[in-house]
C-alpha cells in the first residue's frame, strides 16, 4: 500500500481546506484502485462538496446549528464550545475513499475533497492518503 | 478492480432509491472482498438504512431540520434552498463500503444501500460500484 | 480478506462502546493495509471520537437534537421515538476504514473507534472487521 502524509496549515479559525490537488497528485500514475483519505485527529473530518460557490460558509452555518459552540458540552477545555469540535467527526467522518481509474480519482465535476476543521486551537493538521491497487 | 456505473432515475423530487439489488447483482460471483459504492455528484449521498417502513420519509424530515430549504444559504442557484442540497454530502457521505463474502454483500437483515438525492433539478444520477478482491 | 465478527453487549440503554482494543488486536501481525469496520444493523453506526472526556454524553445530546425521540417519525415500533434510531446510520454511518501500518491502525492519539448504538431494544450487536492487505 502506497501512502503519503500531508501537513495542512489550518490556522486559528475554522477551516475548510481543499485537498483535491494533493489527492490528484498522489494518485497520478498509480493505475486502478481506491484512494483512501484519513484524518488522524479527533476534532476534524473529511467531506466531498463543491468549493468556491459558498458551501464552505454554509457548512459552518449547518455545523453551528447541529453543534452549537456554547457551554452545553460536558467535554470542555480550550476555547468556549470546543466540545462541539469533538463531535464533528461523528457526523463528518474522518475516513472516506474514492475510486481511481488509471491514476485519476473518479470525482464528479463539482466534487472536491475537503478537510473540515472547526478547531481554533490546532493550526497544523495531518491528512493520510493511501492507495489500494485494485 | 472491477467496476460498474449505474444510471439511476431520481426524477424531479427528492428521492431515496434502493440500490441493494444492483449491488447484490454486481457482487455475485466475485468471491471475498469489499464492495465500494460512490456517487460522483455534489448534491447526493449514500446511506444504509431500512427501507419500506417509513424511514425514507423520516429521513427527509431529519434532513429538512438539519438543512432547511430556505434562503439562508450563501450558495444559491436553481430551486429555493438548493444550497441545502450542496451540504447534504457533508453529513450523508457519497462513499461507503461493505464486506462481501463469497460474492454476497454482508448486509444485515434490515439494511439496504440507498442513494439519497434531495436535488429537484437533476433527474438522472450515476452511482459507481467497485469491487476490491480481498 | 481476513475477517472477524465481534459480539458486543450494548444492553438496554443507548451505548457508545469503544472497539479500539478489538481493532488493534485484529490488525496485529497483519502488515500494511486497510482495516474496514462494518455494523450489520439498521439502528447503529460507527464513529471515531475521543472517549473518556465527556464526548460520549455530548454525542447523545447532539443526536437527540438532530433526531428527537418523540412521535414525529413515520417508522414506529418498539420504544417511543425508535424511528430516530433508524435514521442514525444515515448520519453516523455503519462503515469506516482506517489505514494500518505494519499491523498497527494509524489512529491519532485521541481517536477511538466506537460503536454508536441508540437502540434500547437490542442488547447484543455484531461488528465485522475486515483486513485488506495493501
Amino acid at each position: 500500500m502506497e501512502s503519503r502524509t500531508l501537513e495542512v496549515r489550518t490556522g486559528h479559525a475554522p477551516a475548510i481546506v481543499d485537498l483535491t490537488p494533493e489527492v490528484v497528485a498522489f494518485c497520478h500514475g498509480r493505475g486502478d484502485g481506491l484512494c483512501h483519505v484519513f484524518v488522524p485527529h479527533a476534532t476534524a473530518g473529511l467531506a466531498i462538496i463543491e468549493v468556491g460557490a459558498g458551501s464552505e460558509r454554509d457548512l459552518w452555518t449547518a455545523v453551528d446549528g447541529l453543534l452549537p459552540r456554547d457551554d452545553r458540552w460536558v467535554h470542555r477545555h480550550g476555547s468556549l464550545g470546543h466540545g462541539a469540535d469533538h463531535l464533528l467527526p461523528a457526523f463528518v467522518a474522518p475516513s472516506l475513499s474514492v475510486p481511481v481509474d488509471d491514476g485519476v480519482p473518479a470525482l464528479g465535476t463539482w466534487q472536491s475533497i475537503v478537510l473540515v476543521d472547526p478547531n481554533r486551537d490546532n493550526p497544523v493538521r495531518r491528512v493520510r492518503l493511501s492507495f489500494l491497487a485494485g
